[in-house]
Parts: C-alpha cells; structure tokens; sequence
C-alpha cells in the first residue's frame, strides 16, 4: 500500500502516515502539497496524508484549497502532538553550540527555550530535516538542529535536550484522502462528517445553513469561515457534523442544506481520530 | 504620535501603519508580537498594527491569543494587497543569479515563477528585510532577495521583476489597537463589531449563540472556531458582526449573547477597512 505525504524520512507527515497506516505502508515522499494530491488522484497512490490544521498556527489553506480543487475523499484523521528536541551530532557538548538550525515555525515555536541562549545565533532552514542534513554534511560540532525525536534516530543524531517547545498543546490534525467516500461501519466508534459550502452574503443566511443541524440535533465539531479567492466579498464555510453522511437525519439535513447554498461539496465521513504522541522512540 | 509594529523599515507591518496613520506617524518596530502588545498596554505607543489573518495561508493565532489575554480594544483595521518583487545590487543581471533570498513563506508563495527558474538555489532567511540586508552586506552580485516594493526604495536595490507572486488575491488583514474603545461616529461608513465567546460543548449550542443576531437582522460578517489551548475539547469562536456595539440591536443581541456563552469578550467596534496596495512607490 502506497501512502503518499509531503516531505522525507523522519518529517513529521511521515509520522502521521505511521501512524495511521502502521510501520508496514510504503510512504511516498512529495515535493509540494499538490503533488501529494497528483500522486492519489492519478492513482500511483492508495491514499494520502495531509495537515490541515494546527493548534498554534492555525489551519493550512493551501489543502483546503485542494479538497475542493481535487476529487478526493476524507476517510480518516490523526492528531499529532508536536514535541521538539534539540539534537547534534555525537560528542557535540551543549555549552559548546554557537549555531541553531530548524524550519523558522519550529524556531518560533521554542522561544523561550532559545531565549535562555541568548548567544546562539538561529538559522532558518526550508524543514527541520534539511536542518539535520547540513550539520551532518558540513560536520559541525558547535551546532545543533531542532526536529522531531523519530528523526534523530533516522539520521543518527545525539539528543542535547528533550521537549524545547514553548507550548505543549501543540497538535496537528491531519487527514487521510482517498478516491472512494468511507462506508458506514457497524462500530459505535464516533464517526465525523466534513462538508463545505457557500451562502449568498446577506443577513441571517449561515444561521439559516445552520438550522438543518440544531432541529436534527446535529452536532457542530467545527466551523470556519473564509474569504472565497475570486476576491468578491463571499465566504466559504468549512464545517464538521457529528455522524456518517448516510445515517437518516444527516442526509435529511445536508439535503436542505444544498437547497440554500450557493456552492456545496461533501468531504467525506471517518471515524474521530485519535491523538498521538511524537516523543517516544519510532 | 508612536505605533507599534512588528519588524523593520520596510516590512509589510510597517506599511500597514503608514496606510492607516499615514506618513507623518512614528513607527516603533518590535521583535515578536507580545512585544508589540506590551507597547500599546504600557503606554509606550498610542496603538499598536497587528496582522490577524491572510487570504492564503489563514488566520494567525498567536494575535488572537494576545487579543485575548491583553486588555486592548480593535479601533481599525487596513487590508494589504500583498505583491512580491526580485530585486538585487544595481547592476545585477538576471541571468547571472545562482541564490535568492527571502522569508519561507514568500518563497512558497512564488512557487510558480521559482519552478521556471530550476537553476536558482533558494535560501530560507528570518524575514525579507534580513534578506536584502544580507545581500548588501555580502555585496552578493550573483543573488537577489524577494521582498516588497517599498523595501526595495528604502534599502536601494533594483527591481528586476515586478509581481513575481503566485496568487494576486494575497490581501493581509491588519488590526488596528488601542487602550479605550473606539466611539460610534457620525457618518454613514459602514462599522463592524468583533466579540470572541464560548459556549458549552453540547448539540445545538452555537445556533442558539448566532440566533441571537439572526432574530434581529444582524449580518455575521466572520465566523471561525479554534480548539481552547486548555487541551479540553472546547471551542473558542471569534465572530465579526456589523454595526457599532452601542447600536440597540447590537446591544441587545450581545446581552442576550451572554446569557448563553460560558466566555464573552468585546473586542472593538471599527470602520470597515480600505484595501491599499503595495505595488506603489513608498
């Protein structure tokens, strides 16, 4: 089984993809998100695995753009919790470091840790393992990356410091995307189903959209609304229900729902994700 | 009259505060944006400009945190039209550049004209204006950085290509804050209302909450949900409605607002922002 991702060995969309699929799945590393996309819609892959959203930084609308954009289906979630770590190469001594490399999120995301340094200059770099390649490449030994744990063991690297993020809250919530929408399953494991549409831009018109779930006691897991690219003044929503598409009231209330919507697209129904951690050994 | 601001001369937070205050304001540039917040609540700076979201890559957490943990008031707000610009030392040739420099997220935001280009190395740096500086610094005549028009004037390099960005819809919304509220006034421009609240996390709960405007005709202009960092599985909603907060109905629907909310925040009433561009010469 052929998994597609963005990014290489180690990256935390590896990780999520190990997650979900298990140590056995096959991962096919992408330059660039819409590539990620190709790879599933062309068929050269079974699934694939995208961030939508994080905790800190908010959602990544470049794939919301593509869910719409691309044919695909959701049929899963996963919820990374993101821990950093500040590796080196072996023997490199932590009071010996002048250098930081990691991806500018990662560094924004340590500060208080790196403020504590004051005399270590910090280098951005385009992701935490390109970070990780040059220390090894150049051999540097007053210099250390910041990356995930999985990917100090992939790359040999030597642990100076566990756990040098700010906030440990910080989750990334990805989804697996394939070609076929999920089935309804006979498990009472909490199933989620993600829609998007638009409304005309007047008055009470989302609250209207909203109504075909309060009077079936649907329940509302998200909701977000976003300028439309076309640069008028309207507004896609993105929004999670509780329940799979095809039980009773939720193919009642997203039937009415399309009859005062202006754009409609069903995202798929999966079953809740669950949440796992990134600081145990891979 | 001191604005604070988050980066260096030149920087689209900068130009922000030239496009809302004009040119005779004096600008404070911070390091981070809890510094920017501690201007304003200190009294060092009569008001402080803060990005809040941008069209492609979404809303920006980490101010509407602040907003919520400093005591300001959004008294404006400006949209930016973002543009992208090559330019390097006077006298370089675009056909002689190996390496261009610019902030990560310019970069993927140029993708398309970068892709054309396969032969240029692209270097990630802190911000663009640490771009310009390093070429200047280095007298780099085989690089150029990406970064805006009126950096380009103010740091004295050329422009070798105009609108190198991907997408022309790339508009940053910027808030404007301030210590006291901002008074309703006498004209005719339209004004909006931003409130942030929670509701319990129970079926139904949210329509109740928009129901309250629906019932009296107020437009909801933004709607956006955000898991509470608190770990819990409880949402924050952060809502732009129209009209000024002092309005009976406005009034009306927010008491009545928090009689449902388990949180309830006035963030400011303000005008509806201008659009300005940054294709301008400074």
């Amino acid at each position: 089984m052929k998994i597609a991702h963005l990014g290489e060995k180690g990256s935390f969309s590896e990780l999520a993809v190990r997650g979900y699929f298990g140590k056995s799945a096959t991962t096919v590393g992408c330059a660039d998100f819409s590539q990620v996309f190709d790879e599933v819609s062309n068929k050269r892959a079974s699934a694939a695995v995208v961030p939508i959203e994080n905790s800190m930084a908010g959602s990544i609308y470049e794939n919301y753009d593509h869910l719409l954009n691309y044919n695909l289906q959701i049929i899963g979630e996963i919820y990374l919790n993101i821990s950093h770590f500040l590796m080196a190469l072996p023997a490199t001594n932590i009071t010996s470091l002048t250098h930081i490399y990691s991806h500018p999120q990662v560094l924004s995301q340590c500060k208080k840790f790196l403020k504590k340094h004051d005399t270590w200059e910090c280098i951005p770099t385009k992701s935490t393992i390109d970070a990780i390649t040059h220390i090894k490449k150049e051999k540097l030994h007053s210099a250390a990356a910041i990356a995930s744990l999985p990917s100090s063991k992939y790359y040999n690297l030597a642990v100076l410091k566990s756990h040098v993020e700010d906030n440990s809250y910080n989750t990334t919530r990805f989804l697996i995307l394939s070609h076929r929408a999920r089935k309804k399953e006979d498990s009472l494991a909490p199933v989620k189903t993600s829609i998007a549409f638009s409304t005309p831009n007047e008055p009470g018109f989302l609250y209207k959209a909203l109504s075909v779930f309060a009077l079936r006691d649907i329940n509302l897991l998200k909701i977000e609304s976003r300028p439309m690219m076309s640069g008028k003044f309207e507004y896609i929503f993105y929004l999670d229900i509780s329940g799979h598409y095809t039980e009773k009231a939720q193919q009642n209330a997203l039937t009415h729902l399309q009859e005062i919507t202006t754009m409609y697209r069903l995202l798929g129904s999966y079953p809740v994700g669950k949440t796992i951690a990134t600081d145990l050994p891979h």
